[in-house]
C-alpha cells in the first residue's frame, strides 16, 4: 500500500545514516542481535510477532475449570454465560472440577489431564491460577484466561506472584490473558450488525461499557478484549491482531498503562501499516491520574508528554473522554476514505451554520467557499438572501419538500467538497424528519462522508432513534465537539496513513564507526567535561567549536592564538554547572593579555569557589544565531528520547520543547521544530535571516543515532546551547552535559 | 450582599486613583456627564437602567397587528400559537386587521387606533412594522415585537431601514423586540417544573432549541428572549432583568455580536452582584466565525480576545457548545452555593475512578486525599485491598445493599467535601439501579453537591430517565468532561462573586491634574515623537529615564554630563519606527568624545535614510530588568483596552500578552500579569532577583487611567520597553509610542 513516492524520504534519512558511516559492529552487546537482523543497533526488535487469536476469539473447544452449577456460587453465573457464549460461537465445552460429574448437564472432568480432547481455550475459574499452568500446557491448551485478581494491582508481593505466573506462562508456550481479567471477551455481541466493526481493548471493563453498548446505536462490536494485568498478552497483541482482521474497521482502547513501550509502537506501526485506526484513552495527563491509574492495573503510565508524542508518531488518535472514544471509533471504523478535506455545513438556521462554522475552523478544519456557479445553483432552491457560500443556510422551509434532497445532492456534487456536516440542534419535526431521511438516502448514494449533530437533549425522537442511527452510512453524533473531533481525527489519520512510512524500515540495525570512538570518551557512571562531551558530538559529526583544553594561562595565549581570535575563556571541569552565573565564562577576548587576565581569573574565581578544574576551555567565538537546546533522556516507558527546545529563556520559562521516541525519521525530526510555541524564530526575527533549520534537523537525527547507540550507557545529553547560525552556514554546540550511566 | 471585607482593595485603588490627582475637570466633554454622576471620566454611563419587562413576559393585555384565520396564510399559525400562549399568562387578545370583524371569534380592530383598551403588549406581524411606530407610542403601547426581516442581517440597505425604525423606537418612549425575531418568547413552557429555573436569551431561534428542550430533562425554563436584531432591546436588557427576578437561578446566552460593548458589560456587572450566573455561547472564534456571525444578525462580533477577557473580567461563563451551555447552565441554575471546593470521585470501578479523577485534575479541580480517620470509615463497608483515599472505589457490590448509601453518606459528611461527583459509564441494573436511587435520596438530604455521569450512550435506561431526570437534587451529566466544565464553572462562580466589587463602583467620574497637562501635549492627528509621548507618560506619574533632547553636538555633551553617564543616545522624529535595527540609537557612552561621535553618527545616518528628525535624544542608561510592554489599543465593541505583555521576543513571537476593558482595578491588573505564560520571569530567573510587580501593576492603573481619560483621543499608545526593575526599584519607560486622533 506504501508507494514508491515515499522514496525521496527513504534515501535521505539512509544517506544520513550512512553519513555517520555504517558498519558492521564487533562485541557482543548488539552483535548477535544485528546478526539476527531483528533487533535494531539498541538491541530492540524491530518486528513484534502477531500472536494468532483466532482460536482464542473463536474456539472450537473450550475449558471451564472450576465450573459449577450449585445454586448461589459465582462461579456458576460465570458457568452458564461461558456456556452460552460457546453455543453461539460453536465450540464444545468441557467443565472441569474435581468432585463433580456433571455441570449445566455437561460432563464434567476431574481435571485437567482428563479433558476428552485438546482444548483451545481454558477459562481458569480458580483463586490461584499458577499451579494449573504446568498442567495445561502438558494438556496443549492454547490459550487460558484468568480472573483471579490479587496480583500487580495489590502492591509488590502481589507484583511477584504475577511476575511468577508470567514466568510460567513463558515456559508453557501457551497463551494467557489476565490475570484480574473478567467476562467481557465472552459478551453476546450482536450479530445482525454489518459493515466494518469497531474492536475493543480495555484495561477495566466498566470503562468499556459504554462501548460495548454502542451496538444498541446500530454500530457494530466485532471483540473486546479485557486485557487486565497482562501478566502475557497486552493491549499492543490485540491491537496487532484487530489490525488484520478484514472485519475491524477501528480499534478502540481504553489504556491505563503500556506493559512495554516497544511492544505498543510495534503495534501501532502494524496498524498505520494496514491502515487500521487505533483510538485510545490513555490515562495519566496528571499525576493523580498516574497514580491511581498505576494502583488500579499495576502498570507504569510514563511520562505524558513522551506518551503523546509516541502515540503520535504512529497515527494513534488519542482522546480524553469516553465519549469522544466511542464518536471517533465508530466514525473512522465505518466512514470510507475521504475523497477530498473540504467540509461543508449545511443548517436550516444561519445561527447554527455560523457557530458550528466557527468551531470547526477554531479545529482546524478546511471549509471552503463554494464556487459561484454552486452558490447560484442552490439558490435555486434556497431564498436569494441566505448566505449559501459554506456554511449553507436553507432557511429552513425548502427541506421539507422536494427541495432538501436536491440541495444536499447538489452539495455532495461539489468537487471541493468531502464532508458534509448537518447539524441539527433542535428537532421540529415537520423539518428535522424529512431532512433526516434525505440525509440518510443522500448518504446511501455517495462515496463521500455525510455527518449529523442531533443537538436535542432528549434523544427519544424518531429521527434520531430509527431514521438516523438506522443508517451505517450517515455518522451521528450528539454535540458539536465531538463530531468536530471525530472528522478531523478521520481526515488526519487518512492523511498520516497515505504518506505512512515505518521508522522502523529505516532503524539503524549495526553501529556506525562513530560509536567505537564514542565508546573510548565514556566514562561509566560519571559526567563528562565540557571538552570531552563536545569530543562525544564531534565523533558523532556534530559541529562544536574549535577550543583547546589548556592549563597554564601561556598554554592559553598560545591555544588562542591557533582557535584565532576573538576567544571565549571557560572553567572545565566534571562538574561544573551554572558557569556563567559563578562567573567562570569570559567571552570576546581580543588580545593575548586579556587572555592572560581571564585564565588567572577563572582560576582565581575556580579556587575561591572550591571548584575542581580540569583546565581551562579556549574556545573559538561564534556568531549569533538562535539558541537551541538538544537533548537526550530516558522514559520508563519508552526508553531513550530525543528532544528538541529553543534555549534561553523560552526553554527555561516557557518549557517550550519537543520530544520523539526514536526511531523517527526526518520528517518527524521537522515536525518537532513545528510544534515549537516560538517556531517563528527558526525564521528571523526582526529582519533578521532564517535559521539553518536543515542544519538542525541534522544535529537532532545524529542525537537520536547517538541515544540509539550508546543506549543505556548514555543516561543524559543536553546541547545546550546549540548555536543555528543563519541558513547554509550550519549549527554548533556551544557546550554539552553527557552524564554515563 | 459584598462585605466590608473588600474595603482595603478598594482604598487602595481609591489611594492610587488619587496619586493621579482627582479632581473636578473643566471642560465640555465629560464635564456635564460628571456633573450629573452617572458617567465615568470617559463619558460612559457606569450604570444601565433595567428595563421593566415584567408587562412584556405576562401582559395583561395582547395585541395581534396583522392577525388572521384565513387557512394556509402564514399569520394564522402565529395569530392562534399567541391567543394559546395568552390564554395561558391570562392575557387579553386583540386582533387588529383593517378588514376583518373578528380573528378565531376575537372581536377584531380595524387598526391600533381602534384598540378597545391600553395594551401591555402589541405583536407586529407585518412586512415593514416602521410605519406603526407612531401610532403605537400614541396608544400607549408598552412593548412591541416585529418580525420581519430584511434588516441589518442583509447588509447595507437593511442596516440603514433598521436604523430608521431604531430611530422611531427611541422617540416613541415604547421598548421594541426584533426586528427578525420569532415566536420562542411565546413558547408554551412546563409550568409543573419547581426550583431555580435557567432564562435563555438567544440570538438564533433554532440555537435555543436544545435549551428548550431541557424541560422535556426535568430542568425548569422561565423565560426564553430571542432578540433577533436588536434594534431597541438588546441581550443585556434581558440578562439585567433576569438577573433581578428570583425564579431565575441563571442566565444562559447564545450570542452572536453584541450591539453596545458597555451595556453588555453594566449588565453583567448587574449580575455579578446578584450572583446570577451567565453562561454564554459567543460566536467569533474565529474570522470565520465572526464575518458568518456578522451577517446573520447584522451585529459586530469583536476581537476575541477582548470579548474573552470582558466577561471573565465580569464572571460571564463563556462556554463553546450548546450542549455545555445546557449542562453548566442547569448546574448553575439549580446548585446551592459550595460549601467546600474538595470533590470526591466515587466509582463502582478503579478504572473509572482514575479516569475521571485524571481529567478532573488537569481541569484544575481539587481531590483532596481523605483522611485516615475517613478513609478507614469507608473501609467498613468496602473491601480493604480496594483504593478509597480519593477516588474512592467501591469495587461493585457495596452498591447492590444497604451499604451503598452509608458510603455516600460518610463521603458528604466529610468537611472538606464540597462536590460528590459519580461516574456511571456503564449501566448494569442490579448495581446501577440502586446507586442511582441512592444517590437521588443522599442528595436530598445534603447541601453539598451531588453530581451523576451517566456514561451510557443509550440514554432511555430507567434509572437516568426516571431516577436521575427525575431528581433536580442530583445534577446528571453524559459525559465527564461536560461534568467537569460545569462543577468547576459552579466553584469558580462562587469564588468570583463572593469577592467580587464592581469596578464601575471605582471607576473615576472626574478627570485628574494629569489630564490638563496630557491634553497640552496631544498632537490630533499626528503621532507624537518619542521625547513627546514620554513627557505624556510623565504627566501621569509613569516613570521615565532622565533625557533631554538636543540639536548640536555640544548640546549632546552638555545634556551627558546633567543626565550622567553612561548615558544612550537615540534619534528622535515624529515618525521613527525599528530605531534599533536602523542604528539609531547607541548604547553605554561614557566619555564626552563618544556621545560627540555618536551625535555624528546618529545624524549622518539619518541624513543617509531621508529621515527627518527633531533632534537626539541623550538619556539616563537604566539598569537591567525586565523588558515588558504596556499599551492602549481600541476594540469596536469595547472601545480602549490595555494590554500587557513581556517584552521583545515574548511579545513579539508567542503574543505572550493580556488584556483588560477599564474600568478595572488593582486585583484585575495583577490578574493579568498571571495569564502570562512568561509569568515565571517576573519571579526572577537564573537566580536573579524577582521583580519590582507593584510598579508594574501601577503602571498598567496609570495608563488604564491615561487611556479613560484621553478617550477616543489616544488612538494608541505603546510603552516599548517598560524596564521593570528589581522589587522595590520601580519601572521606567524606555520607548514610547503615541498616536492621536
Amino acid at each position: 500500500m506504501l508507494g514508491s513516492t515515499h522514496g525521496t524520504l527513504t534515501t535521505d534519512f539512509r544517506a544520513r545514516v550512512v553519513a555517520c558511516g555504517e558498519q558492521p559492529r564487533p562485541g557482543a552487546v548488539h552483535g548477535t542481535a544485528a546478526a539476527e537482523g531483528d533487533l535494531d543497533v539498541s538491541g530492540r526488535p524491530l518486528h513484534a510477532p502477531v500472536p494468532d487469536l483466532d482460536r482464542f476469539f473463536r474456539p472450537e473447544s473450550l475449558a471451564v475449570i472450576g465450573a459449577s452449577d450449585a445454586e448461589g456460587r459465582p462461579n456458576t453465573g460465570i458457568t452458564r454465560q461461558l456456556i452460552a457464549w460457546a453455543e453461539r460461537v460453536g465450540a464444545r465445552v468441557h467443565p472441569v472440577h474435581p468432585t463433580r460429574a456433571s455441570v449445566f448437564g455437561l460432563p464434567c472432568s476431574a481435571s485437567v489431564a482428563d479433558l476428552p480432547e485438546q482444548v483451545d481455550l481454558a477459562v481458569l475459574l480458580v483463586a490461584d491460577p499458577l499451579p494449573l499452568i504446568d498442567e495445561l500446557a502438558e494438556a496443549k491448551v492454547k490459550f487460558a484466561v484468568a480472573f483471579a485478581s490479587g496480583f500487580a494491582e495489590t502492591g509488590e508481593d502481589g507484583a511477584a506472584a504475577q511476575e511468577h505466573l508470567a514466568a510460567a506462562v513463558r515456559r508453557s508456550g501457551m497463551r494467557l490473558l489476565g490475570p484480574n481479567t473478567n467476562l467481557n471477551a465472552f459478551e453476546r455481541f450482536r450479530d445482525d450488525l454489518e459493515g466494518p466493526a469497531i474492536a475493543l481493548i480495555t484495561q477495566s471493563g466498566h470503562q468499556g461499557r459504554p462501548l460495548f453498548a454502542l451496538q444498541e446505536l446500530g454500530i457494530r462490536l466485532s471483540h473486546w478484549a479485557p486485557t487486565g494485568n497482562e501478566a502475557d498478552l497486552e493491549a499492543a497483541d490485540f491491537i496487532s491482531y484487530f489490525a488484520e482482521r478484514p472485519e475491524v474497521g477501528a480499534v478502540a482502547c481504553y489504556l491505563e498503562g503500556l506493559k512495554d513501550g516497544r511492544s505498543f509502537l510495534l503495534a501501532a506501526d502494524r496498524a498505520a501499516r494496514a491502515r487500521v485506526p487505533v483510538v485510545a484513552v490513555k490515562v495519566g495527563r496528571t499525576e493523580t491520574g498516574a497514580r491511581t491509574a498505576a494502583s488500579h492495573t499495576g502498570k507504569l503510565t510514563g511520562a505524558d508528554q513522551v506518551v503523546d508524542a509516541a502515540m503520535r508518531q504512529y497515527g494513534v488518535i488519542r482522546v480524553d473522554g469516553l465519549d469522544e472514544l466511542q464518536d471517533t471509533s465508530a466514525l473512522l471504523a465505518r466512514a470510507r476514505p475521504p475523497v477530498a478535506d473540504g467540509v461543508v455545513v449545511y443548517s436550516i438556521s444561519g445561527g447554527t451554520g455560523a457557530h458550528f462554522a466557527d468551531l470547526a475552523t477554531a479545529a482546524g478544519l478546511t471549509l471552503p467557499t463554494l464556487s459561484a456557479a454552486k452558490q447560484a445553483e442552490l439558490h435555486e432552491w434556497i431564498p436569494p438572501y441566505l448566505n449559501v457560500a459554506n456554511p449553507v443556510d436553507n432557511g429552513g422551509h425548502p427541506v421539507g419538500d422536494w427541495r432538501g434532497r436536491k440541495i444536499i445532492d447538489a452539495i455532495l456534487a461539489d468537487p471541493a467538497v468531502g464532508v458534509l456536516i448537518c447539524p441539527i440542534t433542535g428537532p421540529f419535526p415537520p423539518m428535522s424528519d424529512r431532512l433526516a431521511r434525505d440525509l440518510v438516502e443522500a448518504a446511501e448514494q455517495t462515496d463521500k462522508l455525510v455527518c449529523v449533530v442531533w443537538g436535542s437533549p432528549v434523544g427519544t425522537e424518531a429521527a434520531y432513534r430509527e431514521t438516523l442511527l438506522g443508517s451505517s452510512r450517515v455518522a451521528t453524533f450528539r454535540t458539536f465537539a465531538n463530531c468536530i473531533g471525530a472528522v478531523r481525527a478521520h481526515l488526519a489519520h487518512h492523511r498520516f496513513t497515505s504518506s505512512y512510512r515505518s521508522p522502523f524500515d529505516d532503524a539503524p540495525r549495526v553501529p556506525s564507526p562513530s560509536f567505537r570512538k564514542a565508546q573510548a570518551l565514556m566514562r561509566p557512571g560519571r559526567q563528562l567535561s565540557e571538552h570531552a562531551a563536545k569530543q562525544l558530538l564531534r565523533a558523532y559529526g556534530i559541529r562544536v567549536p574549535r577550543e583547546q583544553l589548556v592549563t597554564s594561562a601561556a598554554a592559553a595565549v598560545r591555544a588562542a592564538g591557533q582557535v584565532g581570535y576573538p576567544v571565549v575563556m571557560k572553567a572545565s571541569g566534571t562538574h561544573l554547572a551554572h558557569k556563567t552565573e559563578l562567573g567562570l565564562v569570559k567571552v570576546g577576548l581580543t588580545s593575548a593579555s586579556q587572555v592572560r587576565d581571564a585564565y588567572r581569573e577563572l582560576t582565581d574565581i575556580a579556587r575561591y569557589e572550591g571548584v575542581e578544574l580540569d583546565g581551562v576551555l579556549v574556545c573559538q567565538m561564534v556568531a549569533r544565531g538562535v539558541e537551541m537546546v538538544v537533548g537526550v533522556t530516558h522514559d520508563a516507558l519508552f526508553g531513550p528520547t530525543v528532544t528538541v527546545g529553543l534555549g534561553g529563556v523560552l526553554v527555561e520559562v516557557l518549557g517550550d520543547a519537543a520530544v520523539r521516541v526514536p526511531p523517527f525519521g526526518e520528517e518527524q525530526a521537522r515536525d518537532m521544530l513545528d510544534e515549537l510555541r516560538g517556531r517563528a524564530l527558526l525564521e528571523g526575527v526582526r529582519g533578521g535571516p532564517p535559521v539553518d533549520v536543515d542544519a538542525l534537523v541534522e544535529v537532532v537525527l545524529r542525537v537520536q543515532r547517538m541515544a540509539l547507540e550508546l543506549g543505556g550507557d548514555l543516561a543524559e545529553l543536553d546541547i545546550n546551547p546549540l548555536m543555528v547560525l543563519p541558513r547554509g552556514q550550519g549549527a554548533v554546540a556551544l557546550d554539552a552535559l553527557v552524564v554515563c550511566s
